[in-house]
């Protein structure tokens, strides 16, 4: 059976559309796994950002380093991955529901008509830098507008999705969003990445049914790990993993030029962060994280 | 007096507001120069496409390799021109004003909400590819809206445009969608550069006023120049320049990852052809082309 959809929890849970099975199994019995399974996806996000992060992504991909990644679809390369797809439909790309445009030097816009969601743009017509400013200003009808068209627009140029998340989070920011993505994500029968919301998780958890799963375990590299102890960080999650389904998140790119300069002033997920992250697979060797 | 704006003629004109001059002086003499003088403007096109591309020009405007330059504000890295262009006010900046989106891997929309300018639309939502088949779908008030709303957008990220002129010449294809340019460029009161359309020459004559002047000569590399002789081209044009304004267009890049892959499958304007361009005044270099 293939795992189209991933981990999560701690703080985050995934709803799947893995088919009717009792929520009393474990999660690696539902996904037809022995009920003491050790589960990992390892999953890269922001696909389309920037070359830089599509080369790095793709070699991972195809390598196995990582078994799952997301397309940020308003942006300028989306067409890149697009062909990535078509020669790989092996790959499990989802998408990483986009409604900010978080960096100084290189932006992006909706990929709705920009009238009918004006409560997503800032004064110069991009999305909102920042999460929750989006999600301060941002009507759920107009994200439900864009995430759909999203959506659309990646089948459009050839793109199967897999799954949806949300980059930088922005749908997770109110129960609102959350119910928008939700009802999105149910519509498209596509499984999806969704926190659990402090007090809200109530809310949460009256969306699933016996067709989701809930994710067990969720890791993510953060700027308190330093940087000589990135590769630890990494093999020490794996080596503790519990039995359960784990998803470990990374942010793949080259330390290069182009993304030296799309990350500019921004360290924490910049340019050194994603080659760190690559890096722990790197190409030719042995050892992948899998 | 500063030469806000620049050259054209054999295949080109440029009609630029200087002020009412009487039509019978030479444009030298329009300009404040003696008759008999060579002026020269070197331009840079397409600023914001890539971030390759914007280093290349701003490294050579800031050493005055070239002395004009324009801007793409569909693109991703209009931030990052603005940034440049806020700390150096003396940069010559217009706007570049794009209606395709030409390379297979990397591609932009419109700046103006899609469904006002659905004619501009390609069926993924991106403009046009080619040129002659934008022409061909445009609507003209919709050309009018889009290259409005450019200029519009320029202004709000801080760029104060000194010209327009058209990416891919697609605003020269038809005299209707010509006629919407000059009418926005005349509105600005900004001077732009335009075609000799065969047959079409009185329609633009008749476009002309006192505040307007011709240039005299336009010269850009071509496919037909071998590699080898890619600088022997360009200093044979500086020493064959005859009285007169004349503008050389180039189109500079650093031939790297990022660049390449933009470029993909299309070496005529590509990577290593805007190498070129920017090795004719490398870095360090005494002799520039001014």
């Amino acid at each position: 059976m293939r795992l189209r959809k991933f981990a999560v929890s701690g703080l985050f849970l995934l709803f799947a559309a893995l088919g009717a099975h009792a929520q009393n199994k474990t999660v690696a019995e539902r996904l037809g796994y022995p009920a003491d399974s050790k589960l990992l996806i390892v999953h890269a996000d922001d696909l389309a950002v920037a070359h830089s992060v599509d080369t790095a992504s793709f070699d991972a991909l195809t390598r196995n380093a990582v078994n799952s990644a997301s397309i940020m679809v308003p942006c300028a390369w989306l067409t890149e991955v697009a062909a990535f797809a078509k020669n790989h439909p092996e790959a499990d790309l989802g998408l990483h529901l986009t409604l900010t445009s978080e960096w100084k030097t290189y932006r992006w816009g909706p990929v709705e008509s920009k009238d009918k969601v004006p409560s997503l743009l800032d004064s110069a017509g991009y999305l909102w830098p920042e999460s929750p400013t989006a999600a301060s200003h941002i009507k759920p009808e107009e994200a439900e507008r864009e995430i759909r068209t999203q959506i659309e627009n990646a089948i459009a140029v050839g793109i199967h999705p897999t799954h949806l998340d949300s980059h930088m989070g922005t749908l997770f920011n109110t129960p609102e969003l959350f119910a928008v993505y939700a009802k999105v994500a149910h519509d498209y029968h596509l499984p999806f990445l969704a926190p659990r919301l402090p007090g809200e998780l109530s809310k949460l958890l009256s969306l699933l049914s016996d067709k989701d799963v809930v994710v067990d375990s969720f890791i993510i590299a953060n700027p308190s790990v330093p940087a000589g102890e990135w590769k630890d960080f990494y093999v020490n999650a794996v080596k503790n993993l519990k039995p359960g389904l784990t998803e470990i998140i990374v942010h793949l790119g080259h330390d290069d030029a182009e993304l030296q300069a799309v990350t500019l002033d921004h360290p924490d997920y910049g340019s050194a962060w994603r080659q760190r992250d690559y890096d722990v697979a790197p190409p030719g060797g042995s050892a992948t994280m899998m």
